[in-house]
């Protein structure tokens, strides 16, 4: 029956859910009641068509003429995004990054609680940073069926990257979120999200340049 | 003049680039010559006619029943993403998330290269992290201008963002890439690149729970 199947939404919509979500506890916090379509996407730089179509995917939130109720939509999306319930995380890799990461408030302030970093590295292993304590790599699979974490953060570098996937995916872990410059695979149900941090700087060099160019043409044009 | 005019390239299609380019890399890698805009859509997951609307918009690259020269189209992409210049860049904050990234190998492979980071905090002043040197704050701006430096990366706290973004502006600087957990404003010329690494968390979140509903689901269909 058609009313019980989960309507597949793709990525791109997907990737767009936080952007409202971020936009809208803004608003809330302003203590603004309701949003048009056309505010959101003015804000958010989309069109106001692609606002409702987005929106659309997920059930029915605008009312024709009066917009959207900020507080109500908020909370419909956080429940969408699985913010409604809390989140326990742990870091394997206690470097640089997975220390950074660690200490990062804005994962603990949106209910991913990070329980604890895994090493390989006796001379960390026992340690504590940011209050996160650092335990041994080998403990890692009853840690995580014991405390039941759902997501695993990959911190390791590049070449020990799917080795620790292929070990998380012997836990009851449901999400690993790959920070490690290669792409890893996981058993059966577990979701991947891979971090492309290249990607920000490439985006980042191409817009330079655009608009380098678009200055040496409006200079032609200026002459 | 119509053929004088940078055509304004969304967004969502710069982003979507640095795929591209990762995946034509790869190809020629192994060796491969050519490659159809369905074998490139396979690989990305973008539907055939996705990957030619995406690559139209900077030339006629593919040629029709032969497909894309996969080595012509790696170069061109990498010339539309400014790869073909080295970029110099500076770390702004060499805590934990700045020392991480002055030792990731990816950005200098890529031709951007890091040359200081910049910290107020004397007892880094002075030191080198991965051969990168540590140099004071309150000299930014001259090492900057002096070097060409054209990227920046912020890492530090969000309540010094701006303030750094401000300080930057002042400078010959073209880009910032931002990693503090806030959107920072800068000077006109000046580029911003913000990155989110809550959304990537959240969207992993999201492709979790709409896991777990079709899972019940299913279960629910077969009972």
């Amino acid at each position: 029956m058609a009313s019980d199947e989960v309507k597949k939404v793709s990525l791109a919509v997907i990737r767009r859910l936080p952007k409202y979500h971020k936009c809208l506890g803004e608003l809330l916090q302003k203590n603004v009641e309701r949003v048009s379509s056309q505010e959101l996407g003015r804000i958010l730089g989309f069109t106001a068509s692609q606002v409702r179509q987005d929106l659309n995917n997920f059930g029915e939130f605008g009312q024709q003429g009066y917009g959207y109720n900020v507080e109500q939509l908020y909370n419909e999306i956080a429940k969408i995004l699985g913010l409604n319930t809390e989140h326990k995380m742990v870091i394997v890799g206690a470097g640089k990054l997975g220390q950074a990461l660690a200490g990062y408030g804005d994962f603990e302030r949106h209910g991913f609680k990070i329980l604890a970093l895994f090493d390989v590295n006796p001379n960390l292993i026992g340690s504590s940073i940011r209050g996160v304590p650092v335990h041994d790599m080998k403990d890692i699979i009853y840690f995580i069926n014991e405390n039941e974490v759902d997501i695993a953060v990959i911190t390791v570098p590049r070449e020990n990257a799917q080795e620790v996937a292929d070990t998380l995916s012997q836990t009851l872990i449901k999400g690993i979120w790959n920070f490690a410059p290669v792409e890893v695979k996981a058993g059966p149900g577990v979701i991947v999200e891979n971090v492309h941090l290249l990607d920000g700087l490439l985006t980042l060099s191409y817009r330079m340049n655009e608009s380098r160019l678009t200055q040496k043409l409006k200079k032609i044009h200026e002459e």
